[in-house]
């Protein structure tokens, strides 16, 4: 795997505040807007976006191996991600050196940077695919201790195999959007018929997803130990869902319309390069699992991850706190799986890990566990209680890696949730 | 709903072969590309294609509200169907008109026309997203009696809604292109551990996709009043199924790998004014519906279908003949039930019907169901039998519809099975 990983003392010419998430060692990838402007590739450093459309188009990125069509002037980064790893990271090794301590070649051009609260940020990324994960075996414990309290928690196949689903791609959005209270038919065990309206459980999932850059030919597989040069990097990701449809309709086809309402992204792809000093062992698997999901060195990431709620007018809750490191399946053993078969992978394509709780009650990634089913209301700061969400609650998600002085954060995904229609 | 249904007597000065798919009440639409050059859309008519590039590119399709750039000369049919019914409609007009017996505008122009055996059949359409329904009693009944045994045969939910998921679009391919046998991981109920491999239990599925042609805003619904204004036609669909990884993985999160590693499509996109002469009504549902799912007239089509399988330097036999009318969810309602909870759809989205088996043996649109689980070999004509794919065999389906001397046709979906890599 091709790494450029940045040394944590570097210090950079722009002003970057004390506790931001976007060091000289992040240079995470977003698709921005300025006012009146057409969209095109950033990166974030500090509370500035460098306008990667603009240095190319001046010369600061030849020899890095781009094309000679601008892969920045865009409304996506699947251009600039369908050149793979070795790109990446030349572009990444010449970034830092423009903006390290020192280096002045760019410092006297104003017109390459932005200031982030100016301008609108898109949706990073076109997903031809997304798949969703439930690698969290905290998680899927939890649904199967309140789902089926009779039978062991976990399914046969959980430990044999990263379980996942295609979930919907065209309802996915970037942080901020807003959305209106989904509305289906729902049928509580106790009723005798299902019902029409707007869900009364509608709920959080704290997911991170990965993107795919670079994808495989159909009918081949990728290994364990190529994945990573596959995954170009990682959004935080909120895949709400609707609990009362979903349990009505999942059986024996999985989630359909209790999921594909509505899923948000954090705008900010944080790359693979800038989390390689957070990469930590993961859970220890003590199912032995098959060849084709074995893998070696430390392939999970210790990215602390936080959830916060805030009622209208009210005030900001958390509500949970967990980390990407208890996820049981790595993400080289999920893009192993969903390949192993050969099925094609391609740029763009987004998996969820699943819904991420931790091994302690504060760190469920859901309302339903948080909750336990809406039988322990969650307590909020302002002497609110929730089981689920509410009109016009606010939902936010933070994510960051921190060691030794360095943060590298992942921004926020939030969204407010509007009455049915 | 605008509509233009041609006169069934209506005859064209090209020549159609008696018994053909494509007389001039047809036009199905497909993306061709002839040697060394670009691809392109045609409509087909007899054994040749329309150019529709060209035909644009030289006047004849002004006044039918097309824009100024040729929405033809592309690689899908996207931008077409994106322009909606009203345009699709006086397409229809124009061509019918400039086809009809009689009419010789372009009966001079022989680079208008391809013959069909002389260009490469390209995939019609781009899916940004494949949902796939399970709207079959007779299929859904046929797997619950052989997997679910001491069970009433469908699900509480089955007759409520039409059942659907989220599948794969990466992996949909033309008719024509070969696959090989997928790997994986599989456990049958007797082994202790799971093992991996290449599937044993390969299984056609026998489908019909209809193709969104103009979607709705994230938030709203589509009513079924109003479904086939935004249904651009139907392909025939083979949603090829490895049964032993899918009976391993699909629970609790449904099919994933058993599914996501092929399947295909025809190429002639068959619209729904073409199919206006063969609407039927559907089979009673006898379960009253909730008021989103209700709908008025005739919204089933009586559309033939035949599978066949052929074995390497062996001959074709039919092993299966069905109808898309035996569907208990139509069109209409599977889009309202997709959009009931504000999930937005795309220009090309694709939705498969799920298997279409007949209320008879040898009507069963799987091997599964005609092999009863493999119980029952399925004779071939040439002494051959069957009870899952074998390497090297090819499968087919063909669908027609026929009135009173007029055939619409599908043509088919053609697929030779290779050994695993």
């Amino acid at each position: 795997m091709s790494i450029y990983k940045t040394d944590s003392s570097l210090k950079s010419w722009v002003s970057v505040p004390s506790g931001s998430d976007f060091p000289i060692q992040n240079l995470p990838y977003g698709i921005f807007q300025p006012k009146g402007h057409s969209p095109r590739a950033g990166v974030a450093i500090g509370n500035q976006i460098l306008d990667l459309a603009a240095l190319y188009n001046q010369g600061f990125l030849s020899d890095c191996g781009l094309p000679e069509s601008n892969p920045f002037s865009s409304e996506t980064l699947n251009t600039y991600m369908a050149l793979g790893r070795t790109v990446w990271t030349s572009v990444r090794a010449r970034l830092t050196e423009l903006l390290s301590e020192g280096n002045t070649t760019i410092q006297n051009k104003p017109e390459l940077f932005y200031e982030q609260q100016e301008v609108d940020m898109l949706m990073p990324v076109s997903v031809p695919d997304y798949t969703d994960f439930y690698s969290s075996l905290e998680h899927a414990s939890n649904v199967g201790k309140m789902f089926r309290p009779d039978q062991p928690p976990l399914l046969p196949n959980w430990k044999h195999m990263p379980i996942g689903y295609h979930g919907r791609a065209s309802s996915i959005y970037v942080s901020g959007t807003p959305f209106h209270r989904p509305k289906g038919q729902t049928k509580p065990p106790t009723a005798e018929k299902p019902s029409y309206g707007p869900s009364r459980q509608l709920d959080i999932e704290l997911e991170m997803a990965f993107i795919v850059g670079t994808g495989n030919d159909l009918g081949t597989s990728i290994s364990t130990e190529n994945a990573e040069d596959h995954i170009f990097g990682l959004v935080l990701f909120n895949d709400y869902s609707a609990r009362d449809l979903q349990s009505w309709e999942y059986v024996p086809l999985g989630p359909f319309l209790g999921k594909n309402f509505f899923s948000s992204v954090s705008p900010w792809v944080v790359t693979l390069d800038a989390l390689e000093p957070f990469r930590v062992q993961g859970p220890v698997q003590d199912e032995p699992v098959l060849d084709y999901l074995k893998f070696t060195g430390e392939k999970s990431y210790d990215i602390q991850l936080d959830v916060f709620l805030t009622p209208e007018n009210g005030k900001e809750s958390k509500i949970c706190h967990s980390n990407h490191k208890y996820l049981y399946w790595n993400m080289a053993q999920q893009l192993a799986h969903h390949t192993v078969n050969g099925c094609n992978m391609r740029t763009g394509d987004m998996c969820g890990s699943g819904t991420i709780s931790a091994p302690y009650e504060g760190g469920f990634g859901s309302m339903l566990e948080l909750s336990w089913r809406g039988t322990k209301p969650i307590a909020l700061e302002d002497g609110n209680t929730r089981t689920f969400i509410e009109d016009f609650d606010t939902i936010t998600f933070r994510g960051y890696c921190e060691k030794e002085g360095l943060r590298i954060g992942f921004g926020e995904v939030v969204n407010k949730i509007l009455p049915s229609v």
